[in-house]
């Protein structure tokens, strides 16, 4: 965490509160938008004899895999927020078995039960920079749109570790070419939700064909005089997940976070 | 590593090398004001089982141990300068034995050799930060007497991992009233170096009972009208080694630090 540990006001952890009761409820749909002003996380399980490549993984890739939290092997509650359940407070759930998804779920309390101990990453999310975007007069696309962000599967290998390896994931935001330094200026800031872009136009350089196309989330809206701004991904250990194998896993689906009582202000530097 | 990865000039890493081969061939001194504009790390060695605990503990006491590398079981160099072995390119090194200091020595080849494999993390220092406090006109009282800084055990406890807890150890500097702000905005800029200090004034309340007899380093001169201010401590790793009696570890000695290729200000957000 940041040195400074703002605290969110009653206003917020009620609504904070509110939106994971209503996901534990059966709520599937993506959260960027939901809870302006705290901070929505990733989220990336493995079995125990894959943590400690993980989390040198991460180490070696701290802008697309900021760890904000470990839960120790078999727990499920995080210090990010008071009462929170890991295993039916996220939207959506991708299960993964030696790299590929088997099935996508709304709660993993029975999964987790019938599992060897797995030990839980829970990643910061560029979700939190987005209401300063838009303070700055910056339109996110996908949330005016109320879609889900779209995201792209890069040529841009991270750092290995151990028996880990894949490539970087990306979000994406369309903008205008004069905000585009506005943008940079605000996300540099907050280096433990991805930071500053990896990455601005020119999508084929990162090896995407199809803007239209993401490997994750939704098509996105690109007006004509827009740029594409791309930010590392918490969805890079996904990626991650399939390419080193790991023979079982569990994710948040894309775009489906977890919302914590931290405020997004907590991250700036 | 910051998004922005600065590269050193050619005369940097001259020196740079002068100063590990100086080093290497038996210079035993503080390293505080070598090899100007380039990272200093500390350096923690455990053995691989208690490498996952380690990790976690940095990763949640990230202010004081901010991981720079991790290098794994047995391995001895690091991505953070060519040719580095850090074996022999700390100037001193100290030996624990189940928590005790045993042994002080300049150089680990031997050591490393009988010893079962070990996992080294190398870590932030404070120093990165002090030539940008000189050139704001604040004087780094140690540099300029020519003594190592000053650092002191604090009765804050850290967030403790697995088998691993301690004690936060701090480094201090003392300055005029007027330029505490501008020392704390200057490093609050740069969090995998310590970031903003964690203490103005009140040694007392830190559970320092004389600010002249610091637990490690050398005694400080502080003015009548200065305040003291204090970072966290690479060394809090060294606390823990011993609050948690690690069966075996190896440190740098304190404020005898290893110099890196990596520019200082790669660490500025």
């Amino acid at each position: 965490m940041s040195s400074i540990q703002f605290l969110a006001t009653a206003d917020q952890l009620k609504q904070a509160q509110q939106a994971r009761l209503k996901i534990r409820q059966g709520y599937d749909q993506p959260t960027a938008g939901l809870a302006t002003g705290l901070t929505q996380v990733n989220m990336i399980c493995v079995p125990e004899d894959w943590a400690w490549d993980f989390l040198l993984y991460a180490q070696r890739n701290p802008q697309s895999c900021p760890v904000l939290d470990v839960i120790e092997a078999g727990q499920y509650h995080t210090q990010l927020g008071e009462g929170i359940d890991i295993r039916t407070d996220f939207p959506k759930y991708h299960i993964w078995e030696h790299g590929q998804k088997t099935a996508e779920v709304t709660d993993i309390s029975n999964i987790w039960q019938q599992q060897l101990k797995l030990v839980t990453f829970l990643i910061g999310c560029s979700f939190s920079f987005e209401a300063d975007l838009m303070a700055a007069g910056i339109e996110v696309r996908h949330i005016a749109d109320q879609k889900n962000v779209p995201m792209y599967l890069t040529n841009i290998a991270c750092r290995s570790a151990g028996k880990i390896s894949g490539q970087l994931v990306v979000s994406m935001r369309p903008m205008k070419a004069h905000q585009v330094p506005q943008a940079v200026q605000i996300t540099a800031k907050v280096p433990k939700v991805h930071g500053a872009p990896v990455h601005i136009g020119s999508p084929h350089l990162l090896g995407i064909q199809d803007i239209y196309c993401p490997d994750f989330g939704d098509a996105p809206r690109i007006l004509d005089d827009e740029i594409a701004v791309f930010w590392a991904c918490g969805v890079t250990p996904q990626a991650a997940v399939m390419q080193s194998k790991i023979p079982f896993a569990i994710s948040h689906a894309p775009g489906h976070m977890l919302i914590t009582d931290i405020p997004d202000r907590t991250w700036s530097i």
